[in-house]
């Protein structure tokens, strides 16, 4: 952009992000978007997207403003939407209200659709610029862009291990070798997730439910959030229908290459939706003998993305299935929770992931953040060269 | 202690402390000892010890406070000794200059000469305080002090891994898996450290030679530090006699239970010293494959403090060895490097600890410090409940 903003700019963008923030938990599958009515310097209206399906922060805002919007600068952290959904579109308002110049974030993630909203807006009279704060807008979002743009949601990876990287004895002794704090803020970010994958092996062992626990949330918010759908990776769909994930809030969602009606049916009849995938080819054969490793989980992200509308996901799954996904180059996000012990060389490895070799094989990381969380340490890390 | 101590006590100490710490690299096997003479609320003179066999840091905060040091107030980080070593004792030049009142942080952590110096002072009239910032002085020594009073230096374990907990490919394909920045760092720790234990795996497999490399340093003061000495524990003798580490500057010591006197002297005559211990009756049999896990280590550690006179030094070796310090809780404090890579479950352990079947077999410890060393993280950790 050759658009110099000025610090007036800056400070109203980034007050509408910080609005935008507030829909965090609650607007999938919509985007967080938050909007600032400006004018003579002064905010005269403020508002951001809760909840999909109720008003967009643009149709906030500008009823806060009322007639004072005439001739004000509307500042969005995302082009407003110039097509009917499941509400009027913003552009119209914007154009009603006599705004004046609304500078944009970024554009509509979606290629199809992106800059129809300024176009519109421009052919309206109005002054449009685009492009302040672009980087922390796109990263507020950017589950919701990669869905639209390459039909992959954004993928996290929580995984709980010890200071020398293992998760559990062999004999798959384990449950909680992070504290409270760990876990409730784990439960945080399944808060924010549009879904929450698992694997057979960790429906089979820790019978996990793998809901939202809104009691231990501390951001209010995040309370209100719609239930993650829960997605279990089950090549041959060996679910038991007595799993607790069946009867949590929310939806279950069992990923399968296995093709057995009856089978399918029994899982269907407790409400969940069953998707059968062709076995994938590119399976490693060494993990061959894990049967959640054959569903093709690039394919199951598509699937997600596409059918699910997911826009972010969080795998909480064993070392072999999240040693798949890493391996596969589908993880844009590490979260490492490190308790204060040592488990030894005979305890389970933190990620199972075959065919590595050599150095060169590695997967290189930025370690992004590292923070005190209780006892234990939590790293944000971003696999920097995916593998494919 | 009843005393109260006052903010212009804490000020001084602190200074002394500071100063103290001057000596970090160069004292041992002495303590790091910081001293400020006070008078009408100023500082008259400062001193520390630099290195042993040159004056104590009483001598030299007196000389600079010339004859206003009568009727001053000493604060020292360590009790004044009371008798003839290299040098005259400091007792003598604090009575002598006509020191008022002397506040010492801690006494001589030798339990038969600790009091020896206060009580002198006090029998010549001076006015006596102890206690202050004790913890502080006592963290600063705490090698010293375990050496004095346990025979046991203060043990540092330092480790490289991946997030996953990996060292090498199963190949044994590894080195640098840290930056040029963390290995600067390990350089900083070998200054400090009295001795640098490695195991004869590493001798053989990476031919390291354990020195100091002062071009690496960024602490002035670290360039001058003594040559550690290094110490292989090699249970067969098996180092060959032309290993690089011979080379290097400083001492070598090998640790042995091999009592051939053929291979006993061949490695003597390369100048190095063979210490013969009776094979530990307390070896894991599970690490028995490993020759370097028959020397007893809590004698070689005792051997290292009571001889060797170490006050810190720190394991740099294979998982094995390693291991086998902590498991048998012999290590006071691990410095483990976390390399921003994933190197999967078939690369080598970072810790090779046996017989630790349950949860609650675990090592328990206590992450002391994070941070960002160029692109790795170090994390200094201490293990809080010791198996023995």
């Amino acid at each position: 952009m050759s658009t110099e903003f000025s610090a007036t700019d800056h400070a109203m963008m980034s007050r509408a992000l910080q609005l935008a923030k507030q829909g965090l938990y609650t607007t999938r599958p919509n985007p967080r978007v938050g909007c600032v009515v400006v004018k003579n310097g002064e905010i005269i209206g403020e508002g951001w997207h809760e909840r999909a399906g109720e008003s967009h922060a643009e149709v906030h805002a500008l009823k806060q403003a009322g007639a004072a919007a005439k001739g004000s600068t509307a500042y969005v952290t995302l082009e407003p939407c110039s097509h009917f959904g499941r509400t009027p579109p913003c552009t119209n308002a914007l154009v009603e209200a006599g705004v004046a110049k609304v500078v944009m974030a970024m554009l509509d993630p979606n290629p199809l659709v992106a800059g129809s909203g300024k176009k519109f807006l421009q052919q309206q009279g109005i002054n449009v610029e685009v492009g302040l704060l672009y980087g922390e807008a796109y990263q507020l979002n950017q589950g919701f862009c990669q869905r639209m743009t390459i039909k992959r949601p954004l993928v996290r990876c929580k995984l709980a291990m010890s200071v020398d990287g293992r998760t559990a004895k062999a004999s798959g002794e384990s449950q909680w070798i992070t504290g409270a704090d760990a876990r409730a803020d784990v439960q945080q970010w399944r808060a924010r997730s549009c879904a929450v994958i698992t694997g057979i092996k960790t429906v089979l062992d820790d019978d996990a439910s793998l809901t939202v626990r809104s009691e231990q949330l501390k951001i209010e918010a995040a309370k209100t959030c719609p239930p993650p759908l829960r997605v279990i990776v089950d090549s041959q769909l060996k679910t038991p229908v007595t799993a607790k994930i069946f009867n949590g809030a929310g939806k279950v969602l069992v990923a399968t290459t296995c093709k057995e009606s009856n089978a399918i049916s029994r899982i269907e009849k407790l409400g969940a939706e069953v998707v059968v995938f062709n076995e994938s080819s590119t399976t490693d054969p060494a993990g061959g003998d894990n049967a959640s490793q054959q569903v093709p989980l690039d394919l199951l992200l598509n699937y997600l993305a596409d059918h699910g509308h997911c826009n972010e996901v969080m795998i909480e799954a064993g070392s072999t299935l999240a040693g798949a996904f890493v391996k596969a180059g589908l993880v844009d996000e590490l979260i490492v929770y490190m308790a204060p012990v040592i488990m030894g060389h005979e305890a389970k490895p933190l990620l199972t992931v075959f065919d590595m070799p050599k150095m060169a094989d590695n997967v290189a990381l930025e370690i992004k953040d590292v923070r005190q969380i209780g006892k234990d340490w939590r790293m944000l890390i971003q696999p920097i060269n995916k593998l494919n």
